[in-house]
């Protein structure tokens, strides 16, 4: 007995979409989200979307007009009743009516804005401008588009035993990385992988997996869509986009100090506990730390996005101390370039010491490294990201000068400001 | 959109059945049924399953009452119309019409006799008795009950993503076999694993892997339903039971001494071609073939299924040089114990020289070694064999005395009858 009617209905489809929902995307996008239509509603930016790995050339594997359905599809999705009633109705962190029914109303009525594609040198250049909280959810499910387009191309060759065994082959691979998690004592990890998974499918798959393999120690993923369907926790708190945005929209060079404070301070007002969480990198960690204010240091924790994951932890640590705070009352969260080794041996380093918790990203659900030839499956690295805000650019430093974004006269500008010195440069894989 | 009416059809089943087609067996046990019909459709003869891996205790994994309904839904099974279709249209070994009218009605009408379980130490005691073309379709049907019964007790305690991540170990494990095997020159592999699989569903995705991974190096599979289905050709000649029991029947040395050829000149006035394959190893091959008439030197092939395989191949080669034949023209099948490494080597040792294929059983179908705690899915050696002809038991000698079968004293006069000195004993892995 086929299931004629499953069938049909598949094959309705002109495309086979590849983000279905509005909240098939980061939590954490809503809850900035939410903050950014509450605190600057009107600041028109752009978000650019960035190939950091040049070898892999997009639009030379990827059907622009493919590319096109894809996004055009993604702007025919509004939210629906079901998951409406999740956003309103469902305990995020602990606390009831997360979302606020003004904002629930304009996200139930959002359909995302246009954007602008074009192709240069093998990349595409993707971009999105309009009103923040608009196009900042262009983010997650751009990025998911272009990853997941990128493996049909390279899966589209294939038999179907061949893409059997090449899933089984990424089953057994993953399974092998909880095999050894579970015996990771005290181990807390959430899946931090949507924007840069191999498929929705695949990502999804990655999360029950986890959830039967790991128990307790899984405390849930960053994928909105995902949580409501597996029934876990959607984790995630904020991120770069805040202090670069509002950063670029300073007047002076004292503004512009203040202007990361300034975003936390806003987000003070809105979030307590666990959501109350600090990411420190955007414009060099230790100056951020040294002249935050004392407020601060009795936030819940710390998340190390960049530089040596181990370092940023110690810097959190030493911080914490010095502003009298208990340690081992606080969290890190560990989210960059994470796998297995490197949350066995930072789980090993800290226990004790600080509670710690990872955001295990690329690595959960993208690692196809070596399974197919030429390795043209292995993940790369692609970001989406503000360029501008109110007509000025951006501008990121991060504790990686690989990472940095924006033009150089600003980079130069920042550095200043925030008093980075040297840094050390580290290979950005993801 | 569920499919609702699959599962309430599954639902149906109080079992959920492993055998559920009277052809889910292999084909030669329906070619030497139609020669059994002709010839000796009123001797009465009794099979018995033997479980020659005491280590496994059968009676203490499976439960009494789960065999017993296994057993019984194997007993309402009819052939099908379209299997009866396939059966008289299908052309098989380039032959129309294999199977003549009067076979297959009385093949339609058939159900399969009475059998009689006992436990004992740790066993299962499952005979069946009756007239020998109707008990000789237990035995297929018998051990893949067993063997799936057995999969089920190791697979009942895990949770639903390990059992994937199990199968996709084992997919993976397949595959690198295919992946070696599809560099061999030359190779024609059948599969040969009906009766010791893992599973039907395991069973029926291995030879869709052999399909796409092999092409037309994979030439076929044993089992009659899969053959169909997949649209594949049907694969396999005669077994050691023909002589067997044609030798129980015997009323004196001499004609005892004649039985084994006898059972091939009945062979030979019903097949040609390929399907005129020897099996000289019943009671030794050297002997066979030393005394064997003229005529069955110019058959096609012979089948190596017991002894060390490349010695096995020698022997043939050399009698057939003797008997005048360019064994470059002859085939020699190899079917026991196979894994890749031994294909990769006998393909290795005889390309040149003689005709090889192989019929590759419980390594290819059941092949879940190192892939749970304490190799409780590893194969085993269990097998179903007519042990008694007419109230006379049945001997075989093979070219691996633990391979052999019968009475003490009946194993002593047919070493005698049939000249067998020194054997080599190997080790009986399935």
């Amino acid at each position: 007995m086929a299931d004629i009617a499953t069938r049909v209905y598949n094959h309705k489809w002109k495309i086979d979409p590849i983000v279905r929902s509005l909240i098939d995307t980061d939590f954490y996008k809503l809850l900035m989200c939410q903050s950014v239509f509450r605190n600057r509603a009107d600041t028109r930016v752009t978000f650019s979307l960035i190939n950091r790995t040049k070898s892999v050339r997009l639009a030379d594997l990827i059907d622009e007009g493919e590319l096109r359905e894809q996004l055009d599809h993604i702007r025919t999705l509004r939210l629906s009743r079901g998951e409406s009633t999740f956003l309103r109705g469902n305990t995020f962190y602990g606390k009831r009516q997360m979302f606020r029914p003004d904002f629930m109303e304009w996200f139930e009525n959002l359909a995302l804005p246009d954007y602008h594609l074009e192709k240069r040198d093998g990349q595409y250049e993707l971009t999105f401008e309009g009103r923040w909280p608009e196009v900042m959810l262009w983010e997650i499910p751009a990025l998911a588009v272009l990853m997941e387009l990128r493996s049909r191309a390279v899966l589209r060759a294939m038999g179907r035993f061949e893409l059997q065994v090449l899933y089984a082959r990424a089953m057994t691979k993953l399974w092998e990385k909880v095999e050894r998690l579970r015996r990771v004592e005290g181990l807390r990890v959430a899946d931090f992988g949507t924007r840069r998974r191999h498929s929705f499918l695949w990502q999804d798959w990655c999360v029950q997996a986890l959830i039967e393999g790991l128990g307790d120690k899984f405390t849930g993923t960053s994928n909105c869509l995902i949580a409501m369907r597996r029934e876990v926790e959607a984790i995630g708190t904020n991120a770069h986009e805040l202090p670069m945005v509002y950063s670029a929209l300073a007047r002076s060079d004292e503004e512009l100090a203040r202007a990361p404070y300034q975003v936390l301070a806003d987000w003070h007002e809105e979030h307590d506990g666990n959501l109350r969480i600090i990411l420190p990198d955007t414009y060099g960690t230790e100056g951020f730390l040294r002249r935050a204010p004392d407020w601060l240091a009795r936030w819940t924790g710390i998340r190390i996005d960049s530089g040596d994951p181990a370092e940023g932890a110690e810097t959190a640590i030493r911080w914490w101390r010095d502003r009298g705070e208990d340690p081992r009352e606080k969290l890190v969260i560990f989210s960059d370039g994470l796998d297995v080794e490197k949350i066995e041996e930072l789980s090993a380093r800290f226990a004790g010491r600080v509670k710690v918790s990872f955001g295990w990203g690329t690595m959960l659900t993208n690692d196809f490294r070596g399974l197919v030839a030429g390795d043209a499956l292995a993940p790369f690295s692609l970001v989406c990201k503000a360029v501008s805000a109110d007509g000025r650019p951006t501008v990121k430093l991060s504790d990686n000068p690989n990472k940095a974004m924006g033009p150089a006269d600003e980079v130069a500008r920042y550095k200043r400001v925030f008093g980075v010195g040297n840094q050390v440069a580290r290979e950005v894989v993801v």
